[in-house]
C-alpha cells in the first residue's frame, strides 16, 4: 500500500522552525542522502505555510515527478507554479491519491504542525521518519501541537550521521491503542 | 566537575506524562537498568508537581545515598519526608550543592518541564539523556516548555532497547552559540 510518510527534521525539543518560520538549525549531515527517500515516494502533501518557507527558499514544488499537494483554507483549489492547491479533508485527499494510482509510490507528508495534527487525527499516518539535530531551540512551531489521539508507533530504523544528526523511522501500530 | 543531568522518559511527541499527570506509557525494557545511572548521581532534583506524583506512585525520597531536592514556591524550605524542600533560583541551589560537595557525583534533574526550562534558562543543564518510547500522546505535560535561549548540543550516545525504546545522550556545548 501507499504509505503516508511523515517526514522531518526537527529540533531536540521538538520544533521543526523557529517562530519565524526559519529552520537555518537543520542541517544535512555529509554522509546523509536524500535520495532514496526522494526515489521512495511521488506525492508530497504540505500545509500551506510550510509552501509559503518553501517557496520563500527557493523551493515550492519538487518538478513533475512529485506531485504536490498544498493545504489552503484561503487559496483556490488547483493547479498553479507546480503545486496543486486543496481545501478538503485529509483522509479525502489521501484516498483520491490512492485510488488514482493504487501502484505508486509513497506519499509524503513533508509539514507542518497544524497538517500533522490533522493527519494524526485522521490516523492517516503510516510512518514517521525524524531527523533530529542536537540543538533545543526553546521556542519555535512544533512537529506534534497537541490534539489527536493516542498513536502507538514501532521502531524500524536508528541511524546515527554526522554532527550528532539521529534518524529515528516509526511504523504505525493499528492492532491496539 | 558534578553535571547536572536532565534524564526522564519521553513520548514520541515530547510529554513527560498525559494531562493528569500520570505516565503509564513509560516502559522499562528487560535489557535497560538504571543502576548504572544511579551509581553516578548522588543528588535529584525535582520539580514540586513532579515530587507529587512520585509520592502518589509510592516513590519521592530516592532513600539516604540520594539527597533529594524539591522546588516548591508554596511549600515552606526544610527537610520533610526524606526530601528537602527549596524556594530559590536553581543556580542558587546547584552551586550551594557543588559547594557542598565538590567531589560529590552528578545531580539528577528528573524534571519536569517546568523546572528542566528554568534550569536551561539558567543554563544549568550539563547532559539532557532521553528515553524515547513509540508512541505519540496527543496531548501531556511537555518535558521542553517553550521559553528558554538556544541551547547546542553535541550526541553521545545513542542507543536502542527492547520495545523499540531509544536513550539518546547529549551533552551540553558551550563553547558558540
Amino acid at each position: 500500500m501507499r504509505k503516508v510518510i511523515l517526514a522531518v527534521g526537527i529540533s531536540l525539543d521538538g520544533y521543526i522552525a523557529r517562530p519565524d518560520g526559519s529552520f537555518d538549525f537543520l542541517f544535512m549531515p555529509k554522509d546523509f542522502s536524500m535520495a532514496p527517500f526522494f526515489a521512495s515516494i511521488d506525492t508530497c502533501v504540505m500545509g500551506r505555510k510550510t509552501y509559503d518557507v518553501s517557496v520563500q527558499n527557493g523551493g515550492g514544488s519538487f518538478g513533475k515527478h512529485i506531485a504536490s499537494y498544498v493545504f489552503s483554507r484561503t487559496q483556490p483549489p488547483g493547479e498553479r507554479d507546480g503545486v496543486i492547491f486543496v481545501n478538503e479533508p485529509a483522509a479525502q485527499l489521501v484516498a483520491r491519491i490512492r485510488a488514482g494510482h493504487a501502484k505508486g509510490k509513497h506519499i509524503w507528508l513533508s509539514g507542518g504542525g497544524e497538517l500533522a495534527r490533522e493527519f494524526l487525527h485522521a490516523d492517516l499516518v503510516d510512518e514517521i521518519h525524524l531527523g533530529i539535530v542536537p540543538v533545543a531551540l526553546g521556542e519555535g512551531i512544533p512537529l506534534f501541537p497537541p490534539g489527536f489521539p493516542q498513536r502507538n508507533f514501532k521502531l524500524l530504523e536508528n541511524k546515527i550521521y554526522l554532527k550528532g544528526l539521529v534518524e529515528l523511522k516509526y511504523q504505525r501500530v493499528r492492532r491496539k491503542h
